[in-house]
């Protein structure tokens, strides 16, 4: 057993506060039945019975009818996002709160856990044990994905064992789309089991006009940015060293650019604009030498540079030759029996003139790792890329021809970091506990009045909690059709950075003065018992969102 | 200019807590003639006048004084550390008291400003901008060192324009090593400048009988901690990665040891322990390969490892392969004209027959490195070497063949990580806020009863700070004879974990259950508003050293 910090016995006892409808007895109120954002037809036939669902509203009852004790299981899907464990205990305190008798089951694992049947009982003392903690320990994750009908069939079985009437599946984008697919299986199939989605991922790209962000994205970007904040402060004490930081998020460029928005760094890639904008990896170089450069004028030979893990996908000619290299190396099966030498040989004799040479301007070892470790569809593990070294080795050489140029005059001493397991399970902040304790709570009520296929919605996160609302979103209303893995297939659609979003045009207007002047700011830790400016601010990216300045 | 964050702002009001000694008028107790730790007739001889000098400790003062304004000059040496700017305040605050018309300047971006004759003066508009912040920012750091005559009489310019009377060095064991010397030049030449030292470093390595920890090392281990903690709550959710987590700090393993203390990790190496029992990297590596044979037995396919920056120093046949290895390459001049391969060979043909073994057992990448990158000493860099990297990927080699030999089933995924300027300018906790305004606010004192050649000493800081301990200890007391870059010199004894100390006895005590069992404690982020039980928790180092629990 783990031994509880000072910090966690203190924090056990934040009582996460409830949006005020939800205070008491609720009524749901249904608005006019929805579509889905794009392929209406397509996915109305996929979904028969859960498609065109209503949005709900939860308002204040003034009756309050007692309800008969509820069975619930949870899941928690996929990579760990800080306030799993408020969802949980929201989701306990709000079956408890409908019949002191319902019971909750936590599946172990992810998804797997419930396919294969392992559970255990989430009683009071375990909940207590873990409210306002970081991490998914309660119960454990996974990544086995919910899509087949022999799952759905095998996890019903353990379903009507323990009496369970309603499936809670906390996930990001994939888990939802398959919590809606599960939830028309059970329907169509009167199977008797309601199938709830909760918005899960520290990279913030599940969100749309009533999802307004998913959990953990808070919390994460708030400890990315306090290290980044100290390293910035170490930057400009040491004044001789350029920072290379790294930061989790492959889709999307969310994390990225609210750490910007929070530390102000001297530069910060965001993948979006390198797609829509066509950049190569030599503009990328070169535009971020050129910053070098610029403050090295000034005797600044210092700085900070934030880049997104999924930048590689993103630039389109390394997309193109990626492409070309895993459709070249699969069709020769003979290619990993060639010692090094001939393996570059190889590629650079058999890829199309454009992508050899790209292949050949990047550094040797990169260039490499782009010809190995395919993963089991044979396609390149691009998160094994050290983007960070790559780009810094790339802007040293830049540099050293600029410096020959006599455009170039200091020095560039180069240091890495990566950020991504440090804030995935970190302690809730404020935001977190609440919204996330709301969400479960709020799920309680979505099972209470016979939703399926709804995803836990609170908005109106800008404001104070109590003025949040809170009700349902069919799952289907977010869906579009996109292939994947060479078919056509029904998911939500993954929220991208907007470059005419106001967090991204923010974030535009000022990036030329932290670029040249030293401008960084130190967020500090995550506070949890100070005054309300430090410890309830939101993330900047829902701030400028859902406000006008 | 940076931006203030919102906890900048809240912080920027907080009172540090002076020991009560220091609450008003002090008057300063001698106690006896004191003696160096080892070597006195050498010490003695090369500090004629400050050798032998009473520790000071300071009382209240029923009648006080008027003294006359006083300037004086700090400057920041080494590496950054949490607290440098609440030394400043307290420095500049203890002198104002004293008279108003004190003065206070920084010397800039380290000793080299003071020989350079940068300076700003400090006024009070820019310490209030800097109170209770991370960072050396306020006037830079730097590693010059302070060690020639003509350093000595170069600065003395620029003291005695500005009317300085006294300088106060913050910096770690080499910086006040130097401070020493200065002292007694100073001192021997009738300069009229006393010399104060600070003791400065996240490392934990400058500490004795009357310095029981020096600054920054509470702030930095509990940022450290803090991301441990995270990452182990990660592992313990997801349950299918070995973290190795490589943490700062090259001579002493106290960073690794209080961390391990704080979060109770799977495993952790402590250098000192290394070098005792004379092991090997084989040793290492498969003392921990067993570990997680044995947890992956129970089901338990992840943990975290914890790795001092140093290690390899410390590893007793290492050591001795790089000193084969200096030789060798600076002996043959020839050899970068080599082909790698070609060097391989001569390195493994040239090595004695033992070393010769060692390096080839190495990752070929890692001997390589050991081949490369001299530094302008001809010393191998070893803080290039990716330990982290080597250790799971010889743990890797290790499973593998236990695999075969049937003694291990299971999965290792190992994921790697480096802190280090993530915590060195992080905003310093309560202890270290208060414990450097008193260090500074004590210097001023020191500088007012005509003190040179001692450094600021608050003790007993186990307890609570009104109850600290002020006073001065003579350097010289601190100092022994040790060879250095081939000559005998008077140096500050360094501070090595020691392996009957309680902190030690306490790790190694648990540390079969901590591997085996999974025990982590996540102490998450430090607290500066919350109940006292949260936020001024000391070092557990310190609070084992000096409770007898």
């Amino acid at each position: 057993m783990t031994k509880k910090s000072a910090l966690q016995k203190a924090r056990a006892s934040y009582q996460p506060k409830l949006p005020s409808a939800l205070w008491g007895a609720v009524k749901a109120v249904e608005g006019a039945p929805t579509e889905s954002v794009a392929n209406q037809t397509e996915i109305k036939s996929l979904f028969p019975t859960t498609y065109g669902l209503p949005v709900l509203t939860f308002e204040k009852n003034t009756v309050s009818k007692v309800s008969a004790p509820i069975n619930v299981g949870v899941i928690l899907s996929g990579g760990q996002a800080p306030g799993g464990h408020n969802v949980i205990s929201g989701l306990f305190d709000g079956i408890k709160a409908i019949n002191k008798d319902s019971r909750l089951y936590g599946f172990l694992m992810g998804p797997g856990g419930f396919v294969d049947h392992k559970y255990i009982e989430l009683t009071a003392k375990i909940i207590d044990d873990y409210r306002n903690t970081g991490g998914f320990d309660i119960i454990g994750s996974g990544r086995t994905k919910l899509e087949k009908v022999e799952q759905f069939d095998k996890g019903l079985e353990i379903l009507k064992e323990l009496n369970i009437k309603a499936l809670v599946i906390i996930g990001g984008d994939d888990s939802n789309t398959n919590a809606a697919i599960l939830a028309e299986y059970y329907k169509a199939n009167n199977a008797g089991v309601q199938v709830i989605g909760c918005p899960k991922t520290i990279d913030g790209d599940l969100k749309n006009e009533m999802i307004e962000t998913s959990f953990g994205f808070d919390t994460a970007t708030k400890v990315y940015s306090e290290v980044i904040g100290n390293i910035q402060r170490d930057c400009n004490s040491a004044k001789k060293y350029w920072h290379f930081i790294k930061l989790m998020g492959r889709s999307a460029s969310h994390i990225a650019l609210e750490c910007a928005l929070q530390t102000q760094p001297n530069y910060c890639i965001i993948s979006e604009e390198v797609e829509q904008k066509n950049m190569t990896l030599a503009d990328i170089v070169n535009d971020i030498a050129n910053v070098i450069a610029k403050r090295a004028a000034n005797g600044n030979n210092f700085g900070t540079v934030l880049i997104p893990e999924g930048l590689i996908e993103f630039i389109p000619a390394m997309k193109k030759l990626i492409a070309e290299l895993n459709d070249m190396l699969a069709a020769n099966t003979q290619f990993a029996s060639l010692d090094r030498a001939a393996q570059r040989e190889f590629v650079l004799n058999n890829l199309s003139a454009d992508n050899a040479a790209i292949f050949a301007s990047l550094p040797e070892g990169v260039a490499r790792q782009l010809t190995l470790d395919r993963d089991p569809h044979g396609n390149v593990q691009v998160s094994l890329i050290e983007t960070e070294k790559l780009l810094s080795e790339m802007i040293g050489k830049r540099l050293a021809e600029m410096k020959a140029a006599g455009e170039y005059v200091g020095k560039f001493s180069p240091l890495h970091h990566f950020f991504g397991y440090e804030g995935r399970c970190a302690d809730p902040s404020n935001f977190d506990a609440d919204y996330c304790y709301a969400l479960g709570y709020n799920a309680a009520q979505l099972i209470n009045c016979g939703a399926t296929g709804y995803m836990s919605s609170v908005r109106n996160l800008s404001k104070p909690s109590v003025q949040w609302i809170a009700g349902g979103i069919p799952i289907t209303m977010m869906m579009n059709m996109e292939r994947r893995n060479g078919e056509m297939k029904p998911v939500i659609q993954k929220a991208l950075v907007r470059l005419d979003g106001k967090p991204f045009l923010k974030f535009a207007e000022n990036r030329e003065k932290w670029a040249i002047d030293t401008c960084y700011t130190y967020p500090g830790p995550i506070q949890y018992f100070g005054p309300a400016e430090v410890c309830d601010q939101t993330s900047r990216t829902l701030y400028y969102e859902h406000n006008s300045k």
